[in-house]
């Protein structure tokens, strides 16, 4: 329970309209993507990295628990408060301090919108790369602490390759700054990747400073329609093993093109289709037709029903309405979507899907598969409804024997998601005794008194 | 002085062929790249990770220091022994454990030659980008200790961003697995890119998965001579601000093209020439003349004396003369080379060489820089005589004012070599004290008996 002085403290610290701890708040920051609901004891809206370092410094000396909070957009809880903590939410904290088009970098305070650093960046000729499902809304700070990715990876990279440095201030509220501003450096250790990804429980990231790329001139799309998921996925791994790398390489499986039929997007397909890739490739404006040319011969293959390709951005638009229209089409099936984020080599995605049908099957689930199959990363969206407590139960023992899958056929538990509450259980399925608990000892250092976003990635 | 027991116990786990002690060994693992000649205790050459853990084990119970060590070709003392410290040689640690076409990486040992990696990912159309200058003997495991980069860093990025997951052994021997086999993953924190540049000080790396890239079809060159180095220099921060990204951007300033004259690789350039870009661009053939006419369209300026291009490889091989013969040439200057490897913005390289002719001109030295301009990375080589006292501290006064003026101009202190035993001294001028602190608690958290390449990255 936040005792009165601290609230003063942050209070007189920060401002009071700072500092929220009315119920109508706790409640709206009580959740994340996740199910789940947990109130915080308070809710923080710091406006600077000056405001950041200030209230880690009260939390430090009162034994208070931190939860950064980005958009509250993360599919793993790793925004979800726990238990008497209070909430950070750096949505006040949106400023650009710095864009510099020579050089090729922008600073950014953690707030930004994802999408608003690639709009600036385009607005001098460059772009930002990484394109989570959610950066309309989402913050960079989240992308930072879950090393987000989206369809751009298979070409361009994730969050992680696009951080030349960081400030930050970890758990005892020590200011540190990391990395630098030039796209090589080697001036000590790279606490700036050490940070990203680790989910807010080593520091809280308050400023990054992001490499920006040359924007391609044009884009053009395929839309390739499959009998299967064997001849879609066969398909993705000739892609993937030819000279032409896509800028997009997504996969829908059968129950995905169910899932939007009754929205009326799926009408364009040709009959029989049971699995979809949607293709995209990125450059100058001469080149696409070739780089078209060479994808369109890696997807032709068995099982192959259509393909169309499009160069126009209205054209592009219209083959994207399918793969658009899923997200929400996929809510529609149940209550509850238990969305796994997992990788498996790209070579086995094929004998993966397979996998997850048999298991679908056995266990009596809806399973919706798709994602950004180029990376090897699905999105494997368990549809259940969480009050049927037996479907829940073979849901759960499915979601083990998938994890189990996917690591003996070499792939990650999480592609760009992360571990956050959901699937700490399963970490250890990975990561071996004594890594874990190197990970472990190097978060009592940035964080001895263990405040900050805890009960994430570690199992109790 | 390491003990007979300690001896005994290398010799019986490793075999008496992979431990020596004699005088003419200790005297070639003596040193590296830079003057310094410290002679180790013993040299190991393990031949396998079990190999490395168990005499890492031995390394813990005996207290015995250990300096990792590839093919001893780093320029800043990574590789130098510390007193009284047993030299890991990986040596013979070069089994290629997997190429995986499909899934494009490569699984080797840390003692492979960077080349050779390359060149087996060439065999299957692939590459291995990062391209150090030593990349014909240097061995993976240095590269990655020091986050080694090369001319094509300017397109493709530095060693870190091909590391997808290490294997390697602590100070305290305990074995480690970080990272995974696919290209995108955020499952625990991030200790690949971690260990990646930690110069040997937290970890000794046993295994390294490479990312692999597809090979670009074809490559064309520029030569291009200017009157002056800020004429060059302008057009490089002009070349990096237009869309297309060259796959190598090296300069060369007058001083390099003096040192070079004696051997005959200048009398092909243009009278007047005071400075010198290499530029290549690479892709598929039909799109290089394309490219090749934006960077000529950006590279055109005041001070432009001549521009060659060339398409053929015999071509290219002797448009590159001037640059190649370099490295040779430059040593003839004066017995002793420093070489400082330093970056800065991009925008900031004309003013930085002014400074540097500046100094060099105040303290009567003679400093050759060339490097990778596109990343802002030069290497400024100091040509001095060590015998000449006086010499050699007006050089380090200049050193020192060289470095405050990177950092000035919002550079960082190496862009590829390291910080070893020669830029400890300066390391604190960059890293504040609560991140330096940080980054020492890291180490003694991986090697709490301070094992693990003594010396080198943190001051005294």
């Amino acid at each position: 329970m936040l005792s009165q002085r601290a609230l003063d403290a942050f209070r007189s610290t920060l401002g009071p309209d700072r500092v929220f701890d009315d119920t109508p708040t706790l409640a709206l920051y009580a959740h994340d993507e996740t199910p789940h609901h947990v109130e915080p004891d308070a809710v923080l809206f710091p406006a600077s990295h000056d405001h950041v370092l200030a209230l880690a410094r009260i939390a430090f000396e009162h034994h208070i628990a931190l939860t950064p909070r980005g958009a509250g957009s993360g599919n793993v809880g790793g925004a979800l408060p726990s238990r008497g903590s209070v909430v950070v939410s750096f949505e006040c904290m949106r400023r650009v301090l710095e864009l510099d088009p020579h050089n090729r970098f922008i600073v950014v305070e953690s707030g930004v919108v994802t999408e608003d650093i690639d709009r600036i960046a385009r607005s001098v000729g460059l772009f930002y790369p990484p394109d989570p499902g959610s950066s309309a809304y989402c913050r960079i700070g989240g992308n930072l602490a879950m090393n987000a990715a989206g369809p751009h990876a298979v070409k361009y990279g994730v969050t992680r390759d696009f951080v030349l440095g960081l400030r930050a201030v970890t758990g005892s509220g020590q200011e540190i700054r990391t990395g630098c501003r030039t796209t090589t450096g080697v001036t000590g250790y790279d606490l700036t990747r050490l940070l990203v990804g680790s989910e807010g429980t080593l520091a809280l990231i308050t400023e990054a400073t992001l490499k920006l790329l040359p924007a391609p001139e044009a884009i053009a799309s395929l839309r390739v329609c499959y009998a299967s998921n064997r001849a879609a996925l066969d398909a993705v791994s000739r892609v993937m093993h030819q000279a032409v790398v896509p800028c997009a390489l997504e996969f829908m499986d059968h129950r995905s093109i169910e899932a939007i039929r009754p929205t009326g997007a799926a009408n364009d397909l040709p009959p029989g289709t049971r699995a979809l890739l949607m293709v995209e490739a990125d450059g100058v404006t001469q080149d696409l037709p070739r780089q078209i040319a060479a994808l369109e011969q890696a997807l032709n293959g068995e099982g192959l029903l259509e393909m169309r390709s499009a160069f126009a951005q209205e054209d592009i638009k219209r083959l994207w309405a399918a793969r658009k229209s899923l997200s929400l089409a996929v809510k529609r099936i149940a209550p509850l979507k238990m969305n796994e984020d997992v990788v498996v080599p790209v070579s086995r995605l094929a004998d993966f899907v397979d996998f997850i049908d048999q298991t679908a099957h056995t266990h009596q689930l809806a399973v919706v598969s798709f994602g950004h199959a180029g990376n090897g990363n699905l999105h494997i969206n368990f549809m259940v409804h969480p009050e049927d407590k037996d479907e829940m139960t073979r849901a759960h023992i499915a979601l083990e024997a998938l994890m189990q899958q996917v690591l003996e056929l070499g792939g990650t538990l999480s592609g760009e998601h992360g571990i956050g509450t959901e699937k700490r259980r399963f970490i250890s399925m990975e990561i071996d005794p004594d890594t874990l608990a190197l990970m472990r000892s190097i978060k009592h250092l940035f964080d001895p008194h263990q405040l900050l976003n805890p009960g994430k990635i570690f199992p109790d």
